[in-house]
């Protein structure tokens, strides 16, 4: 595989650029036997989709998909199904000024050493968080996958804008409710806080960060494989295919790693027949396997790159410095558009690890 | 691959059990030509190796590699390269107890409920930390493959152990001389309070966890491919690995989620003649590529699971709860032997993508 | 991969289904910087398009490819490049009677062991030579990158239909007019005994088998990685995902087995300071390599499975005998539209280890 | 993979060459619970070995197998399997002539082109057929699971030495008896004039050929994925990897090509409940799926290379013609030595399709 391959058994392949036809996905390895149509998908799209908000970026895209294989009389073949999203809304004039002068925190100069004139640089071309909606078109389908055949349930929210962190550890209850906000941030007065601070960043040309956390329910014990595939792994990698990402932990994480064995090991008990863990500060992952308590992980997002506030660069035609404002439309903070992405992977990386595993079987 | 091998033209397959007969690997893909001899990958086995001091855990093994395969007249042939440390130090009978009774923050459960009774359990069995000696036998000769020919130079230290933070930003200098302390921290003050920290938790039956910094330094720009190749991507795979790693991140990482985009952007301008960043909250890498800064990431490594101090579990048998201390020999924290491994990960990963980018050739 | 995707570097992952929306193409890891427009692929499909003569089946597709990403002002920019051709005269109705009955010498009958109901068995959708398209599609850039490239030159022409094998072995002029006839065959007279052939046999509601031999030159020395790599293997690997091929053989083959060493082993020499062997009996290639010689290698393909007369088979809804008429609109003989889609994979095979090996990079 | 692993789930790793210090193979993915020995490998190792007979070379390698990982009382883990044959009788010396004079039919010429002065020439080094001693330590322990889980049967055969062809088509219990004779043929009288022309050839200074029959049966049917994974491309691709492999046919193969699809037809029909084909003419594959019927297929091998009769070559230093004698000991015909790695190979890509498609479980 050569970048825009990802999984084993369950293998995403992404194509397209932001500013191109189409960007889209091709999703190999799923079932045979898995009732799926376009709304299934089209709804976790939408909660990506860009202009829907004061908080995001005003490019209009209604991101559309179109299955075009791999699904016939509303259940998947067992081939490998193709979706396309036309693009609408490219405007790739933004960027004609671009191709000299190397936006800072953008792939702008590693492509252009790397791939030369070649690179298609139009709002970021490959690199473009746009991209992110093919990972959405693979993952929506590997979501229901894993809820029809295994009942699991994977949520990501908001935890975290710049310095503003979520007040109450959100129950799942609140999880629910996270799409009724800008923000999607479980903690409604949280929320607010969290919007105000985009918006201020916005206002002032900046951009801001912040972190997603995810949680995976009921999943088996014994998803994984050891070493190489350890669901740490693969999902980390798979997550840091995001751009943006700077930071991905599980469990107690980086804070756990200030604290003593005796506090951070997680006590065995049983609950209702069923064993269980006190605590969960590995993140429902021990040697890299499931051990069936909710899968925990956090995502640090850096502050968007784009900004509106002028810059010294480099232009590379001349090696001269020079200055630079970012124009097109860009996101002032990409946190509120991920939680459908980091699900995606999630979803990805567990249903391909069911998969390997056995959990589910190549035809339903 | 099918959990056991990690590269994609540089391919690491890890064998071997803790206590059976030996650890070793094969390296897969490494150039033809490359002059290596068994005490260049000794040099940095002997830096991991258990029983040096009193921070680590008692077991005796003198790991001593021996290359079975792959090297011809002192030069590699371009064969896959096996490698093998034939173990000596086992004592099985340590865990003869631990069968039924899960430790806790071990794989000990989702192993056993995944591999049944056919789990080999003596001291983790394939989940041992003792496996990351096979990573090293790869990763030494990647790292000396990549300075050879491309100059690169992979160094990691201890950051932190428990509470005990860095004093001073390490400089090159500091870094050179990591391994004339016990805890491989490149301030000599903060090592000695590291230290005291260790035997503190040893003492009280206890143990610690910590963070490793690993810098890289003068790679070329535009190693990584985008999207799912990302460096971040491969490099968190790797790392995540390592058992006890609950949490990678690159740059400014998490702190930088919560910094503006007008800060946290690396502005471009030109030193000698080359273009840099004049910071590097990216740590070297911007749109999966390396951007010619030096590589940064952190490495946090959860407290070690195996403590003396009494904990409750469940016996599996009986389905009870119980009682446990985990006897055998175990390290107090794990984190001053772990950077000869984050090199070693780090070097295989960036030695495969300069093979892949064609930085380096497939015969030298 | 999983069965749809082809590569280790340069990766083909193929869509679509005889009788969906469409059928298509990513290919992955094609160089940055290789100019390419529609009209180059297009050729190529155009040559095993079908309704185009007597000798195949009058379904009218006109096949026109359209590229929807990775190409960037008239050159591939190193992102995967997605193809689609939209099917036209898809008649599923065709294959309504076909459920339940077990046609003789097509994929039915395990595939709905193995798919079950969900198969989608239209035109034995994703199981119907249609789906060679796809192959061409990927194929036809990288036939033009080892030209451009390399100045490698790949042909394939038909040398045998059912019982009548060529006359005169074909010169390098000969094959440059393989398709000014029908059958693709480079000897004009044995060429209208071959059409004769196949226009005899649809008569009789019959089909014919045949043979098609595949020449490359200009290939340089020592592509191909031993040993399961070996250019054999990943050669024949990707021919025999062409529906009907049941032989593959390189050089002298299975007459070669019937030699001796002395008179097999082809011997070198010097001709014009640069050496070759004077025969090739080896096809170009040994110990998996290629030699500098012609890589020669003959591909068999079985009489067409879909025939017009009765045959007697199973309904699997009764598990009773029955008969059979295949409907639909069929080749009585494969062999002639074969020849591109045998030039695609061996293109795609040796581009892959042009790449792989060094000779070709990924960014020209 | 660079080569040196063939498989998806059930992956081989090969390492080791014909004079270093050993050779060996890591089988990765064999499921948990299979109960295994070193003797289970040994057995089929042994109807390989060398030095067994006149027909055969003299070179003694008592080639004992030792398992050093995976294995635990008695049982696979699921862990790698790793495999070592230490080399007793290589003879390096014979080859110090070999250098630069380029033996006709060898690798040496691509094999110097491509890894210059660091490949490892003695006794062919990793290309030598000794290395498939390391397909036979994977291909056992595959064939064993295949027997264990779902009763499969593989066995092959000589079919044809030289020009000597088999003369009664083979029974189940003919084949049984294969290794009472040397020439691993099931017709005994057959057998006695291979054996003559074998020894004929040597006498001569020369080698023979000659073809391989394979035959499995007890197979379920649905195993295979199209297109690109289907079971003749999985099973030509390991088969390609043998030394001297110059052909490969499924069925009726290159003789099918000559038929009617009206007789290659295998039409379909119900026998004790059963549905089958009254012949076997598709091999057992249809579309790539295996059909229940006996998998068939066939492999031809080229004359031994290494012949003492006195061959004309170029001398790569001088760049100029001149005579080689190949001295060493060698096989006059590698053919009666193959059926044991002919079954290793089968029994691997039909194991690896066994898991990919869940007929066998990750953990029995």
């Amino acid at each position: 595989m050569t970048g825009n391959s990802i999984g084993q058994r369950l293998v995403l392949t992404s194509f397209g650029e932001s500013h191109g036809k189409c960007v889209g996905a091709v999703l190999d390895g799923c079932p045979a036997g898995l009732e799926i149509e376009e709304k299934d998908i089209q709804k976790m799209l939408d909660y990506r989709r860009p202009g829907q908000s004061q908080v995001s970026t005003q490019r209009k895209e209604e991101d559309k998909v179109e299955i075009i294989s791999g699904v016939f009389r509303g259940y998947t073949t067992g081939a490998p199904i193709a979706m396309i999203i036309w693009n609408k809304d490219q405007n790739a004039k933004d960027y004609e000024s671009l191709t000299t002068k190397m936006r800072p925190g953008h792939s702008d100069y590693p492509a252009l050493v790397k791939y030369k004139k070649f690179n298609d640089y139009r709002g970021g071309g490959r690199f473009s968080g746009r991209l992110t909606a093919t990972h959405v078109l693979g993952g929506a389908i590997a979501r229901k996958l894993l809820k029809e055949v295994l009942g699991v349930d994977t949520n990501s929210y908001t935890l975290q804008i710049g310095k503003i962190k979520i007040k109450n550890q959100p129950t799942s209850n609140m999880i629910k409710s996270i799409y009724s906000n800008e923000v999607r941030c479980p903690d409604k007065n949280s929320a607010k806080l969290m919007k105000k601070a985009i918006l201020d960043a916005r206002k002032n040309g900046d951009s801001l960060g912040g972190i997603i956390e995810s949680v995976t329910t009921n999943l088996p014990v014994g998803l994984g494989d050891p070493i190489f595939s350890s669901l740490e792994s693969d999902l980390a990698k798979a997550l840091y295919s995001i751009p943006s990402v700077k930071g991905v932990e599980f469990g107690s994480g980086f804070a756990g790693s200030e604290s003593n064995g005796s506090k951070n090991n997680d006590l065995y008990t049983i609950k209702k027949g069923k064993i269980i863990t006190k605590t969960n500060n590995s993140g429902g992952i021990l040697g890299g396997l499931s051990n069936g308590m909710p899968i925990v992980l956090r995502v640090a997002f850096k502050p968007a790159s784009s900004i509106s506030k002028k810059q010294s660069t480099i232009d590379i035609k001349t090696k001269k410095p020079t200055w630079l404002k970012v124009g097109g439309r860009h996101d002032p903070c990409v946190v509120p558009r991920a939680p459908p992405v980091v699900d995606a992977f999630v979803s990805l990386v567990l249903a391909d690890h069911a998969l390997l595993s056995g959990f589910i079987k190549p035809v339903l």
